[in-house]
């Protein structure tokens, strides 16, 4: 092996170098910190579980996103944790078990077997919050809220909302008796956003003609605010959990334009998103020049059954390293340089710089480089018995 | 499976539920300042990299410990981090290529295959800082003073340092030119901590009496600083970097008794952990009442070799979720609780508290917990048209 293979990293497992590990750092501690003012406490889960544990109830996709391994201890296979939110789930149905809403946030590294389409990462930094038991919109408005404020605060001028509702198509996919198969192309049509598609696979399998026009005005139903009113008339006919739903949409909105009127949102009631565990709402952030949502979340009742403890749940994550690339400041050049000295009074003035909050970087005998390199712009000097902080030229 | 089952996580890979996450939490920042204010840049390394990267150089401990798994983009075998310090000397080594000293830090999970003898735990969060490109005795001194820095920072009243250096044994198995097998047998005898073991395989493996004498006093060779006169006629005859490595111990106990004249310091020349990659000074520090160490650290040269750039390398790291039971206080009462109203001027009330610092968390309809189970001591009331905050009984 060379010495230029052992500089390779696996692809999408990336390190972080300064200063963007400092971004990261800052960042991580604004978004808990805007989560423990909305009250949500902090929780850490098991890096790897048992696979059984770790993929009930969460579909296909997770289970090949997850690395398996196997623990040596028990001959058990294991998996590394590839999203957080089943295991808060775990956490709040089983560890915690408290009575009334529970409001939970976590940031932490997750491991990916497999990149995402649009993303490189197979290490990305989860960061969100969880909401469990409470099933009424006021819950769903306080994580959209959440959201938007946790993609602003990591420096987004702009945030754009997606919205959309997994209600109306399991409704209609209920209401047209679909078997799996069906449903599946159904599914692959709306997924690919593409009518001629979806034309074919709704004319071979959905007999009652007014719900068929209910499943190819899916598609077409998306953009502003107004597109609720268009879904108004095109599922006038629909079960009533499809004008339900989008009730639930038209609050959300009222709701958010009510703290934020300038905000953007586009609704698109064809997107399947996390379509194995969502139950209600769902929700994307989008900020100009990145192709890729900042921020995903959206409703998930009852994960908690598997660990004994059906809960209603909402919640959104992030990717921190995804988010901290939205303001990349250059570090301050802010440090004080203190001389290679062991000079009576230098140890205790540098010691008490630093328990005021300065940083100070004390050079080491014989070292060439000099406060620049170590961003110092001021230095430690002798006054007389004294050490003095002045400024460096 | 039952649901019981589904609870189990595997052995030593554990949860942290609220308070400990957020005293978690609180200690890492205050960590991760502290080496801020000393001048150390934090860096990431990737929680998953080829396995002949990882285990490069690091000898077989290390090997054992570390998690192995296919990647299956390549077909070629990755490893987890085990321990992040090989990691760091990669990356000064070749990603960050910086000229004079380094300094970098970091707080990160990793994984261990196997528990440690004396430490349950297989995910422990690293948190640790490392000091290249300087091989004297200032930067061994200021490595050792963080480390103290930490425990306390950490809650530790009264700490123990333990300190010995590789040099004393490495020297003596080179001058007794001893074979392979032999300086294993006397090695395992010497971390026994056993006479009668060490006495048999000095007996038949070290010829010359002289030298042979010498191993036999590395074992009795510990206690106060006064081991330290004893080992000067111990090895008077020793080959010199015997000597100059004494001489390197007692300037360090003399540096960090300088910064702390209460320090409580052990000398152990037998000590060999770390043999397979330090090179100098290692040390320990304990606190009554944890059988393990809280922090390890030492001087480990020329890691980066493997990596194209062999630097002076010195550091120290602690497992953060031991750290933080230092000092396990109950989080603060002392939110304010909002019910569950969408009057006017509520959203805004609430959100100029969050905005001044303040934990508010608002009631969702129907809830039937209170502020006392959401740790709130103030509620905000309406008065007229204004909300304002008003203490709890």
């Amino acid at each position: 092996m060379t010495i230029a293979d052992r500089w390779l990293l696996p692809d999408g497992m990336d390190e972080v170098l300064p200063p963007q590990a400092a971004r990261m750092e800052e960042l991580r501690r604004a978004l808990l910190d805007l989560y423990h003012r909305w009250g949500y406490d902090q929780v850490m889960p098991p890096p790897l579980e048992f696979l059984d544990s770790l993929l009930t109830g969460t579909g296909t996709d997770l289970d090949l996103q997850t690395f398996k391994l196997t623990d040596q201890l028990t001959g058990r296979m294991m998996g590394a944790s590839a999203d957080v939110t089943p295991q808060v789930a775990r956490m709040d149905a089983h560890s915690l078990k408290r009575q009334g809403p529970v409001r939970l946030c976590y940031c932490t590294n997750v491991l990916r077997a497999k990149s995402d389409q649009h993303q490189g990462s197979r290490s990305p930094v989860q960061v969100g919050v969880e909401l469990f038991g409470h099933a009424g919109l006021e819950a769903d408005l306080e994580i959209l809220r959440l959201a938007l404020g946790s993609v602003k605060a990591a420096g987004a001028a702009e945030v754009h909302l997606a919205l959309g509702h997994i209600g109306l198509y399991r409704s209609l996919v209920q209401a047209a008796e679909l078997g799996h198969a069906e449903e599946r192309a159904i599914f692959a049509a709306l997924e690919l956003k593409s009518p001629g598609e979806l034309a074919a696979c709704v004319e071979s399998s959905v007999k009652d003609p007014a719900l068929a026009e209910m499943f190819l005005a899916l598609v077409e139903l998306h953009g502003g605010r107004e597109v609720l009113d268009e879904a108004r008339s095109a599922f006038a006919e629909a079960p009533a959990s499809v004008g339900a739903a989008l009730d639930q949409l038209a609050a959300l909105c009222e709701g958010v334009a009510a703290a934020d009127p300038q905000l953007d949102i586009y609704i698109d009631l064809a997107e399947l998103r996390g379509y194995e565990y969502h139950t209600g709402m769902m929700f994307a952030a989008y900020v100009p020049g990145y192709g890729q949502a900042l921020a995903k979340g959206g409703r998930y009742d009852d994960t908690g059954r598997a660990f004994g403890r059906a809960r209603p749940a909402t919640g959104f994550s992030m990717d921190l390293k995804l988010l901290a690339t939205l303001d990349e400041q250059q570090p301050p050049c802010d440090g004080i340089w203190a001389p290679a000295d062991d000079a009576p009074g230098l140890a205790q003035a540098v010691q008490g710089l630093r328990e005021a909050g300065e940083r100070v970087v004390q050079a080491l005998p014989g070292q060439r480089t000099g406060p620049a390199e170590h961003r110092c712009d001021r230095q430690l000097v002798r006054m007389g018995d004294d050490w003095q902080v002045s400024h460096l030229a």
